[in-house]
């Protein structure tokens, strides 16, 4: 029996790479020579490098680059198990979670410690990336990271801009003659569930500024300043980079990459299933495991659980989907196909309870499912 | 696909036989073509009566009888599916909850009532007979039930004894001219789980009667009274009721039953699976379901899921378990056979959540359980 868990992590509670191990280790008991592929994934861009390094079997490079506030830390990014895609998931070096809560400052905060993970990819030979954008401390529309990688941000007098998103605002010119050469040659795949646009009342500064520290009039100098970059895009590239729906990810990285690289723009959860090798993986599967910590209305319109039901609906595989809380019906399920869906909570207890126990509750649940399948078959 | 589902009832929640019905829904609505089969099951003497007759498409009959106060009240028996098995269930008109907190007194309570149902029964053509004992208001050793039966208790004097168990400490001598002569053509066959002796610290009146409103001295005038009694009934019939275990069950009308019927004493859950057809059932059957509220390890010397696993595990069928909560390790499970175990809640609520909807929670579960079955095969 094949078996391919591919579960989003419970929110919270459970990373996807942690809760395919414990379904693994249940099925393993009572199912010692089940074949298991465990193929962690996730819905957006966080969690992506380590989720497709465990599922590619790759491994982690290790690289000394600057923070938002450009202090230096060791930042890690993957090589898949192709051996040539690089995955960068840009909270690794420019993540909110990287500063104290006084320390947030998206008018200050840059992107350059990503350009530096590129550059360090670039340098020993990798031209395929998967840039994971999410989580970010920065709106500074990726001109950090194009600073580091040759382009030159130049204020009304010609003078170098400092780094920041709220230096933009006295961006008079680009100059893209020193940009790395290298980026021509490569391709870049952005895995990113936002669909907000740069600019604008649904734009990076107005809806993400603020949960970075960004005061009322911060994001109006931060609106600006993104403005000012996406028309100088447009006057050097040709590329109208503010009506690109993922533009305003990531504090308008999404708008830099798609602006300066061969970028294209995708859903995190196909990132994630291709990259992984999900298609070719579950062709000749019995059965996939996936799930979500809850399950409910907004899952049928969801990424995780939603896509592996999606994918699993043309080969007619049975798919079981665990979750911590089932609130869906019957009658919904079955319109995701041969679907079933199982809370892994053992009785009643709290959701404290069940939150901390996830793993274990996980894999016992498991092995009674599988159980179940041996003892019927 | 044949399945058999066989539960307990859920204390305090469900009964078996609704959980049966709950259960079966939930199994059509992903497998409109099963052959289901329901067949609730009883630890004990308490439900023997309606479970029987739902598992075996029995009837029920209705008789006006003596509550043990000896008011009249309507109770009833049944029939079984073969038409000629009574059930009798002691409690339906000897029982505690007849009375109120107020009203009871084993001292003055009497099973006449249950006699005059096993006289309606014998009228009637019926000399096969199930008694489940259990949840009895009296102390009187059957004596009530055997009176009306023809028997005559006297006292020192030649007179006949008032009813009650506190009358007993007056018996002089037995006379069993007058008993009914159907009773020698009849079979009785007692379904009892307790299985305290008649007299003394772990006899009836020490043990039951408390919970049934006798005070210490009257404790001590109850187990005088049995003791007199037992002795006539050696006297009499040369059996010793005294040394039978489960003499003490139901105010020691195990004793009664014992000493003057054709009877046998055995487990509940043995009889009702006999009587249930269950054996027959199970033979061709693919999968039973069991259940019981709390699965752990008091479930591994328990009644109703151990005798079921213990049924399947010759025939090496699969059994599921359903449950409120399920604290039994896989590795126990797996010792118990084909066996895997589910906790009927949706996700981490509370015990009163949990019990206020277990009927909704159990078709919900055993639906997802086969459909994961039916988009497995």
């Amino acid at each position: 029996m094949k078996i391919v868990i591919a579960p989003d992590s419970f929110k919270g509670s459970a990373s996807a790479r942690d809760l395919c191990a414990a379904i693994a280790r249940g099925i393993r008991s009572v199912m010692p020579k089940a074949e298991i592929v465990e193929l962690p994934l996730a819905d957006g861009g966080e969690g992506i490098m380590d989720n497709l390094v465990y599922a590619t079997r790759g491994s982690r490079m290790e690289a000394v680059v600057s923070d938002p506030l450009g202090r230096s830390i060791t930042a890690h990014y993957g090589v898949l198990g192709d051996g040539s895609t690089a995955v960068i998931e840009m909270a690794q070096a420019s993540g909110l979670p990287l500063l104290s809560p006084e320390e947030r400052n998206p008018l200050l905060a840059t992107t350059r410690g990503t350009g530096e993970l590129i550059k360090h990819a670039l340098d020993r030979g990798y031209r395929k990336f998967i840039v994971g954008l999410g989580g970010s401390a920065t709106n500074d529309g990726g001109a950090g990271m194009l600073q580091t990688l040759g382009l030159q941000l130049l204020d009304a007098g010609g003078r170098p801009l400092a780094e920041g998103g709220g230096a933009l605002a006295q961006l008079a010119r680009l100059d893209a003659a020193a940009l790395d050469a290298r980026l021509a040659e490569s391709q870049f795949t952005i895995a990113c569930d936002v669909t907000n646009t740069l600019c604008g009342p649904a734009g990076a500064s107005s809806v993400f500024g603020p949960q970075k520290g960004a005061t009322p009039e911060m994001v109006a100098t931060l609106d600006a300043g993104l403005h000012r970059f996406a028309e100088q895009i447009q006057a050097l590239r040709g590329i109208d980079v503010l009506r690109m729906p993922g533009g305003g990810a990531a504090g308008g990285m999404g708008a830099g990459l798609l602006g300066f690289m061969n970028a294209s723009i995708r859903p995190g959860i196909d990132v994630v299933m291709e990259a992984s090798g999900f298609a070719e993986a579950v062709k000749d599967a019995d059965c996939i495991i996936t799930g979500e910590g809850k399950l409910d209305e907004q899952t049928l319109s969801g990424k995780v659980a939603a896509g592996v039901c999606r994918a699993a609906l043309p080969l007619e595989l049975p798919v079981i989907i665990l979750c911590g809380t089932r609130s869906l019906s019957g009658e919904s399920l079955r319109q995701l196909g041969k679907v079933s869906a199982f809370s892994i909570v053992p009785g009643p207890c709290s959701l404290e309870e069940a939150m901390a126990q996830t793993l274990d509750f996980a894999e016992a649940c498991a092995a009674q499912l599988f159980g179940l399948l041996e003892n019927s078959f």
